[in-house]
């Protein structure tokens, strides 16, 4: 299976590096075409000097891109050069009516599509170790087994196109509201003057705990935030969350008041902090009123 | 060392019980006699008939009422027929507050006291398997070990009186944050038609799990909520962390949050259901509105 990948950003750079291990990688292509030209030279692949190109001879394209927009073009760049049984894996983390459209477009080439969506960050990018959470055909899941195993080891199919972006966007939900309650009894704790390692070390034992306190609570003990998950990734996966919601009409408050936190962060500068930087805004509340 | 026990309700009575079990049981007292002379009768140890009679031979006496008003009037009884030298243990839910004023009190008359809050639930308090959160004098806190280890068994000191209400607390904003974000996601997930054990069992791995998601997202899928952690108790948690946040000039929003869909559920008749019942007003939002 002769494998393209289009989008060689912090996440897309090492899973076309995993294919490559995996002896599928054919070509990459990047909208900056010197990233493009020197993976392919590091790697010894193709740079693809344009989407067609890259598509042209593939059996499988995978894109790892930033937004619903890229997804799009790639896709109508994408499908007139593909051939027909080829199919389009999208890792990028976009909105399930993207994921819808994308299919759409490519159904007209008979080319088919897997959403895709991964989590796990960089370092499960580099280790091959993503959670990856897919959408689309079981006849399609199955012929992407290889691709998928060679740049993940969780990977789950939810069922029809889409359903892996809305997984995915469940799980940005509970992140959201996870590390808004995590930095708001944190700077409580705090504010009560409790031994913060002996707290996080107790309670993380308990009913009250989350991934977040075990793992992101001492980030805010040494009020210290290395990324991490990104404010400003989070706050455009939450955009999202925002978005298909909408289509059914409903707000999700959880969603709106962290887009709102997450707005103040970024405007102070802090958009590129792990997101348990939230704890900066609930910490100050107490400071701001001394008792 | 002789032990009497104040407050026999549903986790009072079984942490009694245990107290019995070790050896340190003397006395027993409830507001209502007829549940003290009940268990008084099957343990074979005295149902004192106040609380004067209650405290006046005991070299300790553990409490376990329903709020912090009563913590008050209780400690008000005790403190005169107390010796000193005697400790009181509060394994009330109450505010850091409360425990001041208790301790106060008693130092009065030269008795030490501990605030000592429980987690685990009833199942807890009936293995004694609790989780003990206490403040107050480490010597007290030593003293307190052949008590406290009969009753719980993850047992840990976070400081001066008022701090093992304040680490109670802690953890009680976590789970309002924690149990409002799974349900919002749950209902979202639901919306888009996912396959929601497959979805637990997949996200419940990853950065975005919770103990609640993974023990509490199963009641949503069932939609069938039983108690577990109630509304009503798990409300009147979080007017103290409200009333302990207010002393700071603070408001903990997702706290307030979470008391007016408690407020809602309540009225609904939801009241004596698991927290993870708040489900019910997220789905609705989502079935209003069919797409």
């Amino acid at each position: 299976m002769k494998v393209g990948f289009a989008g060689l950003g912090a996440m897309g750079a090492p899973m076309a590096t995993n294919l490559h291990r995996a002896g599928l990688l054919q070509a990459v292509w990047n909208r900056t075409a010197a990233r493009s030209q020197a993976l392919a030279a590091q790697l010894e692949v193709r740079a693809a000097a344009s989407l067609a190109d890259l598509a042209h001879d593939a059996d499988a394209v995978v894109l790892c891109v930033a937004a619903d927009a890229d997804v799009l073009a790639v896709v109508d760049e994408l499908a007139p050069a593909l051939h027909p049984g080829a199919l389009v894996i999208d890792c990028s983390t976009v909105s399930a009516a993207t994921a819808h459209a994308a299919a759409a477009t490519l159904a007209t080439r008979q080319v088919d599509f897997l959403d895709a969506p991964v989590s796990g960050g960089i370092e499960g990018a580099e280790r091959g170790t993503l959670a990856i959470m897919v959408g689309g055909s079981e006849q399609a899941f199955e012929r992407a087994q290889p691709i998928l195993q060679a740049m993940g080891k969780t990977i789950s199919h939810f069922g029809a196109t889409g359903s892996g972006q809305a997984t995915k966007a469940t799980n940005q939900i509970m992140c959201a509201g996870i590390i808004r309650a995590v930095a708001e009894a944190m700077a409580f704790a705090k504010a009560h003057e409790l031994p913060l390692d002996k707290v996080v070390a107790t309670l993380g034992q308990g009913a009250g705990s989350s991934w977040y306190f075990v793992n992101r609570a001492p980030n805010m003990i040494r009020n210290h935030y290395p990324a991490g998950f990104r404010v400003r990734l989070h706050a455009k996966d939450l955009a999202i969350c925002r978005a298909m919601a909408a289509q059914h009409g409903v707000e999700l408050p959880v969603v709106e008041a962290m887009l709102q936190e997450y707005g103040e962060l970024i405007a102070r500068g802090h958009g590129d902090e792990d997101i348990s930087t939230a704890y900066r805004l609930k910490a100050e509340l107490f400071e701001r009123q001394p008792d």
